[in-house]
This record gives C-alpha cells, structure tokens and sequence, in this order.
C-alpha cells in the first residue's frame, strides 16, 4: 500500500522558488502575447471527449484521461490539447465577435504517455491562436512571436525549425501507400531515417519521381536555398503550392530581419493531424526536444461549424524551464524583502510599521512565532529573506527601529519616527 | 444526441473581457498576499483520491471527481479542496524548510454538487496558507488579510464572520446527541434555525444547561458583546478555552483597527470537518453567499505524519467577480492600444514601426486582413482598439504616418520619422 502522501507518477509540485521562476517565464512571454494585440481567455479544465477528438481519430485517443459525467453518462476528458477548445470557443461564445481574434491561453494540458524528455503529465502550456487569417503575413506574425519570446525569456542559443506539411502531404496524396503504410513513412520523414523511409519506399509501385522527391524530404534542411533545391524535383501541385507558401512566409521573415534565427524543414510534420499548412517548432542548442510548436490548421474550427482559417503556437513551460537551467538562465528569485521581528509587549507599533512598508510595495512578513533575535535571524537567512526590521530588542534603545542587512551583513538604527518618516517619504530607510 | 459545440455542465469559458478582469483581481490578491510574505506554490490539477479524504469520511465523498489511474489502478480525483494538498506538500518536499511558511496560490477547484448561487463545477480559487504558527496573532493575521483582500479588489461594503469551531465542538462533545443527530444539530446551529433546534434538542435527555447554550447560539452574533453574553452562559471547558482565543483574536483585530469591518458568530461552524479553532467568512453586503473563507486547521498536516499548527483561507473568485458585478465595480478593461494599418506594399516600414510601439510597452495588433480603411477602423473599434496608426493609405501624404484616436473622433498626421523619433524618445505623438 502506497503512503498517503505518495503523489501519481507525471503530476509536479512547484515550490514557492519553482513557482517563482514559473510565473516569471509566464508573464515574460504573456507581455510579448500582449504586446502583439493578443488578449487572453480561459477554458475550461474538463469537456465532452469529442471536442479533442479528430474526425480521422488519429490523435487523443490513448494520450486522454476519460471519465464519465454522472449527470448525463458522457465521457468527459481533461484538456488534452487547447487548440481544439480554442475553436470550439471562436465557433460558439465568440462566432459573431469582429476577425481577426487574437487570443492567447496559459493552462495546463493532460497527456498519459509522454515517454520523451521532460515530458510530465500534466504540464504548463502558454500560446496564441490567431483567428481569421491566411495571408503567409499570419504565419509570419506567429514565427516572429516565437522568436522574441524565445528571446523574452532569456534563451540565448535557438532556433525556429519551419516546414509546410502540405508539401509531405501532397506527395502522400499522390503516392496513395497502402494504408498501413502512411503513418509509418510519415514518422520515418519526420524522423529523418534514410534507410526506413528506402525500406518503405521499395512497398510502394511506380512513380519513381514522387518517390525520388521523397526520399530527398529528409536533406531539405536548410537555409533559403533548399527551396531552390525542392524546385528541381518531381513534386505534384499541391506540394509545389506549399513550397510556394513556405517562399513567402521566408521572405516576410526576411523583412522583419528574423533569417538567422530560421532554418526550413521540408521533412516537418506535426504530431496533431489537423495542421494544414506552415508549420514549426523552436528548439534550444543543445536540446533535443522542441520548446514551442505551432502552425497553422486551416480546418479545424470548421468541424464545429463555422469554416475559418487559424494559426497558433504554444511554448512547453516545463520544457522552457529545462532549457534555461541548462544554461544557468533561470530568473532569479527571492523570499520576501522584509522579516518584521517585534519584541514589544503593544505591537500596535509593529502593526503600523508593517502596514507602513507595505503601502510601499514591500514584501513584509511578521515574525509571530516566539524565539530569540538569533534563532529569528537564521529563520530569516534560512527563508531568503534579505533584511530584518526589529522592534523592542534587548540590543537597541527604546523607541528605535534596528535594521540588518542580512545580504550584507550590515546594521543600523533609527529613531521609530525617523524610520517612519523614511518610508513615507520614499527615502532609504536601509544599511548601505 | 447533443452537439460537438456543446459544453459540460458547470465549468466556463473567460472570453478575452471576462479573463482580463479575473486577472486583474487575482493580480490584486496575489499583490496583497505577497506584501504579506506569501509566496505563490503550484499544485497537480489532480491527485490519488486518499489526499482529499478526511479520516472521518465525511467531506469528500460525491463531490469530487474521481478517474481510474490506468498504471496503479488506484483512484485519482479532481483537486476539491487545495488546503489538503498544501498540507501533503508542507509534510513532504517542504517538511525541513523553516517554519513559519507563508504559502499562496491560484488555482481552479473541482466539485460535483453546488447548488448554491454563483457555484460551478469548476471555479477559480486563491488563498494563502500559514503553516507553523498557533498564536493568535496568526489567525488575526488571516482576518487582517482577507479584510485587506476586500478592499483591494474593490468591495466597498463588506463584513467577515469570525467564529471558532471548538465553542460549538465542545458543547457537542459534552452533550453527546446520537451519531444520526450531530450534523443535523450542527446544520441547525450553522443556518441559525431555532425551531429546528428546538426539536432537536428535544431528542437530547439531560443537561439542560448545555442545552441552553446551544439554543442560544444563533443570537450569539454581533460585536465584542456577545462574548460577555457567552460567559453567562454554562458552556463546557474545551467551549471556554474556543471563547479566550476568539476574545484574543478580537483585542488584536481592534489593534489592527479593523473591529469595524468584524461581526463575531458563535453558530459559525465551517462545511470541511478539519477546521479546529477561529474560522471566518467574507460577506459582501446584499449578498448571501461568501466570497471568502477559511481558518485555523491544526490536525490536517498531522495526517501526513508531520504535526504542525495552521491557518488559512481563500477567495472564491467567481464570487467575487458576481459582487463587483453587482455594485458596478468591476475592473475596467479594453482591447490591445493600437491598430497598425498599412496599404504599403513594403511591409518594413510597418515592421520597424510596431517593434518600436511595443518596446514601448504598447499592445499593438497588426491588420493582416485585405479590406478598405472603413473595414479596419470598424475592426478596430468592435475590438475595443483606442487608436489606429496608419500607413499608405490613399488619404495621407506618402511617408506620413495618420493616427486616428477612436475614443475620441481626433486625429494627427506626422512625418514618418518625427513619428518614429516622438515615440523613441518618449514623446507623445497622440492627438489630443
């Protein structure tokens, strides 16, 4: 029997550091969604299984923690993805607002099998959705977003892989593998396997020049110039139409002067199988795993019946995290500014003082519990926080305030009213 | 069968105007919990069913929302309650930091059956934990913050209800009413039902001084008064000790200067079984139901093996929200600044202009879409947009840049790089 205090395997406590650095990140990347025009919603933690359900049932399915809602015996899933609520939202409660809709979420998805690194059951998403657009001008904004919220966040070495999947997708659609095939030779592109993707090839009859083009998917890697390189092979029209958009989403990028951080990737796909045309993902130097993905999924508020093209990204919070502790960039964080020690009988000085400091912005925590200045010192320095104000101590006269600066060990004494007089004018009450 | 749009009973979607004013209140929480030195903690959105289990059985039950874990078998439930959690999280990964801890957090809450008015099945919680601390002070501390917690967010007519759960535990305890009776006592006591009580106590023999005091519980409610009346009253000991801690509570209030916004409850008992000492509740004149509530909890920590005194409380936010609502008080709030329109066709001058607008801190949305300047400006004031900054358009000298402000039908034309420079260097470039 597993002790009360056990927590399910995949579920994160964060600490009040942990935490700290979190809503950091949060808000760093929220002012970058905001300062783009996008504003943000909630939705809801739980719905009715079929809003994250595809209609080719590719995608929830074992990924979905099910139950059943006892009023009416539907099944009832976490949020899986936030994508698809997302479009139920614009489909319903949002269908006659103006478009575009520039809407951004921060909330945690569910997923139960997430073997790959830093995966968690439950973990921190934070994206946009952008409604209503699908001039390449849409995927731009979404690419560029990526990049300076990368930057917000304080990454130092990233980059943004970017593909079109129409362009797999269109070679697929005119290959016709047999059914078992398909996923097999998607994953093998994705996964850049020359000698699988050789393997599955062979299965398939005729049209060696779809098949040259798709054994080339996995080299198409590159700068600007692997579009020129994806123009010399055999491609039907509706890659070639994706090629064409993927040109056009580059020069915009080149506009806003975002090259560097580029790098195209005809062999892109996407886990979801609504994507519908630029897709990309951005990964730190040295990682393996993508810390955000998006792109753009022209169908999928159409399933709830009101037909509109969309585009949208979302940063991995956990997976953030991990990058910037690899680099030693996590933000730094503190305990409150201030322990408030009062050794007086009245403490309706320490009270004052208290409300006083924190009408000035200060993290004040009283000290309540009874102990010597030493052992209140080391709860102090144990606790992070970086100065102790004391009030009534055998050390200092009477009707003075004793300040230590636990940082850097300094001290000093005021007159109580001085003190006083000091903060309320926003002068520096403080040891040097 | 219903449709694919449709949404689970109980849980809610935050369109971009519902979700900025939540945030905006919980901003202002969280600034009042923070100045207190609370520091913000992050929980799993759900847990093994035993964590929200109290050992009498009595409180989780058919209010949460529970799920088979597939690996273990063991069942797993939606976080009901987060004070169990916090309580799991302080006897395990915190169990050697220094005590006191000042713990906050913000998080949504699960729960089947609330009838009661402007309850969901999902509903938005935040509250601060104080772990390590039986004086009085800290439960004054509690009050003192949730009073500050009103005032902040903005709710001008308010009063807490501060009663102590032993008074009534104790008075129980010595009667001893048949299992079957106590809740029904109990709930009579808490809906001030004197009646029912009446008929209750009726079924008890014996002891007809307790059973005085507890038909005059109801009328104990009001000022510091009712606790002399409580002393002419034949209240056991464990009773008498509830009645000094609550009269130390209230002399500490009256230090904070707070006694005004205080009424004491004596019939104040509290829906989880694991309160132990002084519990209160925020009201909201006109309004029946509580914005806030909590209390001191000195044997749920125990029950992960680490005894340790505590108090703490929360806001309802959704509540909250409903009574800002009804007095006309809730926050402001609007769409992003500006709106960037450019018939240019090259993009550059449009890029370099929104970079410079946003590393100014300006919420700008680009207008990707293809439509005349009357399209754009009704965009812009349907999305709420104060300004619009144009460029390119047939109505303006080239290398100009046109402001249109919205809100108040005025307008300002500048030469693209006197625009440019008023905004780098800090200079308004708005119409008046």
């Amino acid at each position: 029997m597993m002790p009360r205090t056990a927590i399910p395997k995949g579920v994160r406590v964060f600490t009040p550091e942990e935490t700290a650095q979190l809503r950091a990140i949060q808000a760093k990347l929220l002012s970058v969604f905001q300062r783009w025009g996008f504003r943000e919603i909630i939705t809801p933690t739980f719905e009715y299984l079929e809003v994250f359900e595809q209609p080719t049932g590719e995608d929830a399915g074992d990924q979905v923690f099910k139950f059943v809602d006892r009023q009416t015996g539907r099944l009832l899933a976490l949020r899986v993805d936030i994508t698809p609520q997302v479009a139920r939202l614009v489909a319903t409660t949002l269908r006659h607002a103006p478009l575009p809709l520039r809407l951004a979420y921060a909330a945690s998805v569910f997923r139960y099998h997430e073997p790959r690194a830093g995966r968690q059951r439950e973990f921190e998403q934070i994206g946009v959705e952008l409604i209503g657009l699908d001039p390449p001008e849409a995927d731009a904004e979404m690419i560029a977003m990526a990049v300076e919220g990368c930057q917000a966040v304080g990454l130092r070495a990233f980059q943004i892989d970017v593909g079109q999947v129409e362009v797999v997708r269109g070679l697929l659609n005119a290959l016709q593998p047999a059914p078992a095939l398909r996923p097999r030779l998607v994953s093998a592109i994705r996964r850049k396997d020359p000698l699988e993707l050789d393997l599955l090839l062979r299965e398939i009859p005729g049209a060696p020049d779809l098949r040259d083009a798709v054994r080339a998917l996995p080299q198409l890697y590159g700068g600007r110039e692997i579009l020129e390189q994806a123009a010399r092979l055999h491609f039907p029209p509706a890659s070639r139409a994706g090629l064409a958009n993927l040109a056009e989403v580059v020069t915009i990028l080149e506009n806003y002067g975002l090259a560097e951080h580029v790098i195209l990737d005809l062999a892109e796909t996407h886990a979801f199988e609504y994507y519908s045309g630029i897709v990309f993902g951005a990964f730190a130097r040295g990682l393996g795993y993508q810390l955000a993905s998006g792109g753009r999924y022209d169908h999928l508020i159409g399933q709830f019946d009101y037909p509109c093209p969309a585009t949208g990204f979302s940063f991995d919070l956990d997976r953030v995290l991990a990058a910037l502790a690899a680099t030693d960039a996590l933000p730094q964080v503190s305990g409150p500014d201030i322990l408030l020690i009062d050794f007086s009988p009245d403490k309706r000085a320490a009270h004052r003082l208290a409300r006083l400091l924190r009408d000035r912005g200060l993290a004040v925590a009283r000290d309540i519990i009874k102990r010597d200045l030493t052992g209140s010192l080391d709860y102090a320095r144990a606790s992070a926080i970086r100065r102790a104000v004391i009030l009534g101590s055998a050390e200092q006269p009477p009707e003075t305030v004793l300040i230590l600066d636990l940082a850097t060990e300094t001290r000093r004494s005021l007159p109580f009213e001085a003190f006083v007089q000091a903060v309320a004018e926003g002068d520096s009450p403080w040891p040097m």
